[in-house]
């Protein structure tokens, strides 16, 4: 009954196992012969070595299946360890669809708006899908040192890596992390102020937890993060939409009894828009936030990724309240599939943002931190940054010459010295219309900056990205649009403006 | 300036590299002279191969710190790299810590009650620490199978891998998880229904916010599991302790007007009593649900894990309306820093958890997603359930054995068929105090029953795991308590009731 193939990959003594395991698993095994025949009899029998046969004998018998019975012999065990995993199953049929009230809640996080959803997924990144903003070149990331010391902590830790791990994260990354923000994004802090978190909105999700109760009202950014206005309705948060100018995000003009409770801002490189926040509008909003008794949640977003001059510190590090929740996220760094960021929070909050991470999902999968807290101690972090930014220098220039070549007379390109996306003004409606109606068999991933938008009313935009994608591949895709533009003669002409690099800012 | 060392395990282009960039990084280097030796030279004078310079200086240009101009030589970058990182940073002094006001819902989950804090962590899997329950054996998984599976998917996947994942979870994943739910626990059910999950807490979590609004009744075992309350608590639920009998949770006698939405239960093995629901509580239970428009929420605690008699099949694999959220978790199975677990979700919700988990934190890691995956599809998964399985009944009969002959006159030992923990009831009060004095010197990690309690009034016992430790460590463990009983001599004479075998159900 037995039949080994030498030629298959799979070794003997597993072949062996299996085909017993199976033979016994389907039931046409005769229960009055419960006693195998000898290992020496069955080597003989199949012309394998006995070894083989003990191998796959002992396999057997760690997992249940046989029984040694000292000086008389191996058995098939009775029961056999099926009967404590199968579930008798009655016939039955599919359960039936009821009416589903589902909670407030749900229906609060709004889904989409203006016919556009937007949802990250391995169907974004599908190849063929160009110019997607918000999507980093992962291919460039060195996950073969990655996977060295994530097999050396492995080595050095054991099995005390597979246990339940430090709620507030493990302790050589949140060291790693406080050492990094402390040197080169100003930060002052100490490592019992970092709590490792699953990415940026668990950090808002965890942050709003812990400050607002339902009703508080949340300031964000408009345009802005659509993922922030979503947790923060998730949380119960009344949503008020704020605008940005040239510094920022706006404190004056607010009804005059709006009183925040937390302030989410991106004063790195404001998305969508790219502004930086001016020292000035982040010194007016820490004293706001201590006058209202408000919390500003800084999203330090994109402010490694500078093309020209250095970036001003972090608003946390001017901060002498502790009234700044400083969030980071390691998925445009490194590669968004690894679901790792942080928090640093005020020292009088570390205990209540660890309790609710214990409550919610316990901590953040142990291996991966402990191989992050070497990646950045080691120095592998920096050098990745670096590089990613002379990478990304590089195709944002490109980007930028190739956008003027093919399109440069429909569009006014606004670039910010930071951050991996374009916004593209749209000069003519018509070709508003046009972009509409070609989306879906374009093959590429555009985003209207109304998408973005709440309240603010702002002319006809696209988002481009620029970081994920080859030379070629850029132009392919800037190519593609300016094609479809092209299929359909606008029914009046054209403004054609002269364009001079100016308008990439 | 430069000192290699052949000696060193580092390769010497990298150590060249390191010491180049470290002396521009100082600032030492004189602008004027900012162009390099020619490779050539600089091997020469070091007597290296010119390969290994050119390395380094490759190196050091990815990064951005030299520059190569065609037909007259290298250069150091201007400005360096850091310019874009290093934030300038004023003098600054600590954060002061004003008043902070928590939110309602923060304080509302429960701390800690009757002195007890039970908190997860490295600490309390130390070494020295024994017969805690909860903790599974992590150091028999086979984390060598596990590594190469990952470098497996890796290979194939490669930087797809790398990318944003499903908000539900890899499609292989679920449908692996899906076959094991039909085949081994009677469940019904399709892929579409499965939805990946960071763990139990996060399932429970899930599942609440998606049908309960805040003040929403949660009916909970009691005792039952400490982190469901807090979770339900977290999510807003108005908690209603139902008592546990011999069949499961007690339908009957609840406030005529209860009406609850979400009925959390543990019908596999009841935690922390291990009693299993009868057929005709699940049937009871199912019809209320769909009576009351309430949600049951399955937690399949511990099914795998049986030691005589097949398990009843799920109640999700009963329900014919609907009404069952089944959720599901590897820690206990695989390993517990991995992080994943599963919702199987009435077809009608799978959308309304999928908008959650994804405004939450998006996924789980994707690498080992996928890498779980292939460990249940290729058969690895069930593999390790026989085998630990085995293990754990050897540590459960060796437990058995020992605290009858060392601790039988002192508790009376309740341990279910299935589960790895065992109930010790106090036979003496005094007992309870010699304990609670010894408990921080005992090394043996013992949690009361008590802790587990809301309402219920239940006589004193000790929750004791045997999963997690050898047969030696039992062994010490359950000396260590018995000496610890032993040091005080009682004083009041002890019941000395005999005992057999059968106080072990």
């Amino acid at each position: 009954m037995v039949r080994l193939d030498r030629a298959s990959g799979e070794p003997l003594h597993h072949q062996l196992y299996r085909q017993i395991r199976d033979e016994l698993r389907s039931g046409n095994f005769s229960r009055s012969s419960s006693r195998l025949p000898s290992s020496r009899a069955l080597a003989a029998d199949l012309g394998i070595s006995r070894v083989t046969v003990n191998l796959a004998f002992s396999e057997l018998r760690e997992e249940g299946y046989l029984v040694a019975k000292t000086g008389s012999g191996t058995f098939v065990a009775d029961p056999l360890p099926e009967a404590f995993l199968s579930a008798d199953q009655e016939s039955m049929s599919p359960p039936m669809a009821h009416e589903t009230h589902l909670s407030d809640r749900v229906n609060r996080i709004p889904d989409r708006r203006k016919g556009q959803q937007f949802d990250l997924g391995p169907t974004d990144a599908a190849p063929g899908v160009l110019l997607q903003s918000g999507i980093p070149a992962v291919d460039e990331f060195p996950i073969a040192i990655w996977e060295r010391l994530r097999a050396q902590v492995l080595a050095k830790k054991g099995a005390n890596l597979l246990r339940y791990g430090s709620n507030r994260g493990d302790a050589d990354l949140r060291e790693a992390v406080a050492a990094y923000l402390c040197d080169f994004r100003g930060a002052h802090c100490h490592p019992d102020q970092i709590i490792i978190v699953a990415g940026m909105q668990q950090a808002m999700l965890i942050s709003a937890l812990a400050l607002l109760d339902p009703g508080g009202e949340a300031w964000i950014e408009d345009p802005g993060f659509h993922q922030a206005r979503r947790v923060l309705a998730l949380a119960g948060a009344t949503i008020v939409p704020r605008p940005v100018d040239a510094e920022g995000l706006v404190i004056q003009g607010a009804r005059r009894r709006s009183s925040p409770r937390i302030i989410y801002i991106t004063p790195s490189h404001q998305f969508p828009l790219g502004v930086t926040m001016s020292l000035k509008r982040r010194k007016a909003l820490l004293e706001f936030a201590e006058a209202r008794d408000a919390y500003i949640l800084e999203d330090d977003y994109n402010a490694e990724f500078r093309f020209s001059g250095p970036p001003l510190p972090c608003l946390q590090g001017l901060d002498r309240n502790g009234r700044v929740i400083y969030a980071g996220t390691m998925s445009k760094i490194l590669y968004p599939s690894l679901r790792l960021g942080y928090l640093l929070v005020p020292a009088p909050l570390a205990d209540a943002v660890t309790k609710l991470r214990t409550t919610i999902d316990q901590h953040s999968p142990a291996i991966d931190q402990a191989t992050l807290a070497r990646f950045i101690a080691e120095g592998f972090y920096l050098s990745h940054v670096r590089r990613m930014r002379k990478i990304y220098s590089e195709r944002r220039s490109i980007f930028i010459e190739q956008f003027h070549k093919l399109l440069g007379d429909r569009f006014t390109l606004d670039i910010a010295d930071a951050g991996l996306h374009a916004l593209a003004w749209f000069r003519s409606e018509e070709d508003v219309r046009r972009i509409e109606r070609a989306r879906t068999t374009l093959g590429v991933k555009i985003s209207f900056l109304s998408f973005f938008c709440i309240d603010a009313k702002l002319p006809p935009a696209l988002m481009l990205g620029f970081a994920a994608w080859s030379p070629a591949q850029i132009r392919d895709g800037l190519v593609r649009l300016a094609r479809a533009l092209e299929e359909e003669p606008a029914p009046f002409q054209r403004r054609t403006a002269s364009h001079t690099g100016n308008s990439a800012r």
